[in-house]
């Protein structure tokens, strides 16, 4: 079996069904393999970087898989490694697949084009390296195996990217396929056993004193070290509260009746602030305490009566557990928490729901407030709901989402742009989940940066909701600074043009809005065919350019940088 | 005076007037400093690799000056970070400045978006590294002027990029403008002068052995080096033949007569091949012997009858003289080969007018080989023509130039989508330069990694005229490989609808074209208002699928890679 062929069992035995990218000369070879077999389709995309942000999409939403992108040697690889390291930051697990000079040119070193033309054929590996967990030149044919297995294990069990760089001749170097016959781990290692069981008890100690006044705040981790259904079985047998912070978003369904809605530090709303910071024991799940995802810094957890629980540590008031994971600890703590006394308990603490009304304003004008408000109703189980870094993932964060509604965003890198190449991703990653639509929602300036990767959206016969919000530039910055300043425009496009020019030349396969008014909105948003997301729909919303959601407006939820 | 500002006075001294790149919250306070300063205008880009090959056009056409490109933290410059290398490689001076976290950030280190949650707050400037010739983080006021004078003369001098980290507060800490008085070096170091003599006369020996039978091969060191001058006055004074490499192209006026054409190795035309080779004294200038600059390294130059001449170095036949640089050597040259009876020598040797003649097809379908020929009776003098890499690099070096036309290509490091950034670098600087039309020459698979640059050359006001070669994918990969694969296929997109969706909405600004038979395009280069260039515009030219240009279709010039 083929080097190539080898990895591509082993990525189809993860769950990679498409595999983003562009065509190179240093991976055409390898090209024709994947062309060649039948589980896994090429979805080629207009620019590596949308094709790196297709396959963060793919593997956020394809929770417990990994996303996939092949690049060429130089020029590609280096133009996807902003993806890359944002899907290292937001620990997503995707293997990024680079070509590479044979064997032979390694050693004879020719001046061939995508070098820098000084013989540092290794240079774009040493960039990889920085932004990945592990990597690998697969240059030995006898560990090729080995060291793909090694890689890719890394890759799904730590949730970050690798880097794999494929020499074109080894590609097509024939290896036993004897390893496929003992699959890839899939769980972490074990916890230490004597470790456990003090964590537990002390948990178990603090739960009992705390009088059912427990909240559970899930944050990205559970989500992205595959800990989702070991969390739930917790918190529904318990029946503890449970909030999210913005990057723990419909981890736990939000119609959950013991779910009380987002806690961002200072601009959470007051009731929920208060729930939450004078809870008598807090039990924190795979946090990850960035600005953006801590209202800037204003979250206010009292440590002594915080319990932590991590991927691969623990942490109870101000004891470390190294080594003592979430994954086997949820379940053995669930175990212990069936006694209906503690249930009665904790369900006595009331969760008030959390809900946004669509508040009542006497002009025509689509403000930021009752958008999202209206956006709300909008939403139908299963949505996968993807928001731009700007207004539209501050917006997104103040509506409440139907059952089995799925958010993504980019709450830690904020990479302007991320969110059309992930749309791609998450709606291939959503149409072979069966999940519902795929709605985007994004501002004139950010789609700029990535707005061609529409057009395999269509190729691909993706039917995603794209809400373009035309604000008249940077929004988001203008909040930071430059109000008015020129550097914060963009050029007004003819957004309903937009499709005709990305493929669909006819019209006849898209259909495109734009609307100024509630009234035009509300009407679209009503409109049965519009909502059955039949065909592509791009919708430009008319806003103004000042406007901002609630956590924006109040002004702490972004520090000024300087 | 603040440190921003004394980086914009020096950029400005080194002729910088467009300063491109995207607005992010860790460059906002530095954007105010650039959008008060009256000498450098901001050039706002789509996204950060377009930007980084904005300022990669505009270092090219601008000889002598550097380009710059602003990005912020993390997001914005490893976007770039292709669009560096790719400057690196084919060795244009471009300035990279990425906003960078405070002192007091990088002192606390807090969990900032645009991290990649590890606190490693350098590692961005550790790629940054690999792709610059010098680096600084301005973290020192003291030194800070000192630091922006190294890095910044290092650009001009080594000619290839460099990287400024700016803290978001230094870049308002006032400094002394002292060292301002000063101007930064423009010229390189000296060269030894005892071996400058040495290299001298052995010179003068071959050449007057050589009878005359002399040829100077021009490539693209001469240009970079800013050596364009002393290589015209040394060719012209000597009367000897000059031919060029295809990174060399139009160095040397085309229309100038003693000037014979391309050296491409195998590909060459066999009359100048033969000239070329069998001349008794070669002396090549500034080469740079990659695959595609050299015919896939079919290059046969005896070096017992050949001289180079390099930025840092000459070689005689197989002696090195390392420091022995042209731009100091040539112009000595020049005064001691002024003798009638060299150039009577010289002059009898007959440079063959290079010329491309309209072939005669009997159909009505665009070929490539009919196409650039047409092309180049549509070119006039000064025109600044970019062809991107695929067909259209192969096919422009087809094309006889006329007088102070300029090609500029991407032939070493070969990133398709760069020609649309550099078109809009390359047109603001041929609008400073006042020289002719932009001219751009790109697929329509290469356009749509990069096309929404096409919207800023509309906002400048840039009158580009951009030939969009529609054949239907990526055709010069299916001259190396997968032919028929649908990896090499890419959407048809709606080509006459593409200004409208990029900000024409009206469509009163630019003007869209389709042509798809040699009638059709031939009416419209004779078209006068066309030929203007009065507004933007937008040609998609149909071709066959499997069409290629001469090089192409020899087969030697692209090696297969695996």
């Amino acid at each position: 079996m083929e080097v190539g062929v080898y990895l591509l069992h082993r990525l189809e035995e993860l769950g990679v069904r498409s595999f983003f990218g562009v065509p190179g000369d240093f991976n055409l070879g390898f090209l024709d393999l994947i062309d060649d077999y039948t589980g896994i389709d090429w979805v080629g995309n207009c620019n590596e970087l949308n094709a790196a942000y297709a396959a963060d999409g793919y593997a956020r939403i394809k929770t417990g898989s990994v996303g996939a992108v092949l690049t060429t040697y130089g020029v590609g690889e280096l133009s996807a490694i902003n993806g890359i390291a944002g899907a290292y930051a937001e620990i997503v697990p995707v293997v990024h697949v680079a070509g590479f000079p044979s064997l032979k040119e390694q050693e004879d070193k020719p001046l061939l084009h995508h070098t820098l033309g000084n013989g540092r054929y290794n240079v774009y590996a040493q960039a990889a390296e920085l932004f990945a967990y592990s990597h690998t030149i697969l240059n030995d044919p006898q560990t090729a195996a080995a060291e793909i297995d090694r890689v890719l294990s890394d890759c799904i069990l730590q949730s970050r990217p690798v880097y794999i760089a494929l020499p074109t001749d080894v590609a097509y170097i024939k290896i036993s396929h004897e390893r496929l016959s003992v699959p890839l781990p899939r769980l972490p290692a074990q916890n230490h056993s004597l470790g456990e069981a003090v964590v537990i008890e002390e948990i178990l100690k603090l739960v009992e004193q705390a009088q059912g006044d427990v909240v559970v705040l899930v944050d990205v981790g559970a989500v992205r070290y595959n800990a989702v259904e070991e969390v739930k079985a917790f918190v529904e047998t318990a029946g503890f509260a449970v909030y999210a912070s913005p990057m723990g978003k419909s981890v736990i369904s939000e119609a959950y009746e013991r779910y009380g809605g987002l806690y961002t530090g200072a601009t959470t709303r007051p009731e929920i602030k208060a729930k939450i910071e004078g809870a008598k024991l807090l039990i924190s799940i795979g946090a990850l305490k960035s600005d953006l995802n801590t209202g800037n810094f204003t979250t206010r957890l009292d440590v002594a009566r915080t319990v932590e629980l991590h991927h691969a540590s623990s942490k109870i008031k101000f004891s470390e557990y190294p080594g003592i994971g979430m994954k086997y600890l949820l379940p053995k703590l669930t175990s212990a928490l069936t006694s209906a006394s503690l249930k009665s308990l904790t369900l006595s603490i009331p969760v008030p729901k959390w809900t946004h009304p669509l508040p009542q304003e006497s002009d025509e004008i689509i403000s930021q407030a009752w958008l999202w408000a209206r956006i709300g109703q909008f939403l139908q189980p299963k949505d996968v709901v993807i928001a731009e870094t700007g207004t539209s993932a501050f917006g997104v964060l103040d509506i409440p989402f139907p059952d089995g509604a799925v958010f993504i965003s980019q709450i830690l890198w904020g990479s302007i742009g991320w969110t059309v190449g992930s749309t791609l991703g998450a709606a291939m990653a959503a149409r072979e989940k069966r999940l519902g639509r795929t709605i985007l929602f994004i501002g004139d300036g950010s789609i700029q940066l990535t707005v061609q990767e529409l057009s395999t959206m269509l190729r691909e016969g993706l039917k995603p909701i794209v809400f373009v919000l035309n604000n008249s530039g940077y929004t988001i910055e203008r909040a930071i600074r430059g109000e008015h300043r020129k550097y914060n425009d963009v050029v007004n496009w003819g957004w309903i043009h937009l499709m005709k020019a990305l493929g669909d030349v006819d019209g006849t396969r898209t259909r495109s809005y734009a609307v100024n008014t509630k009234v035009e909105i509300d009407a679209l948003l009503s409109d049965g065919a519009f909502s059955s997301a039949d065909v592509m729909q791009v919708v430009e919303i008319g806003m103004k350019m000042l406007d901002a959601p609630y956590a924006l407006k109040v002004g702490t939820a972004v520090g000024s940088q300087w």
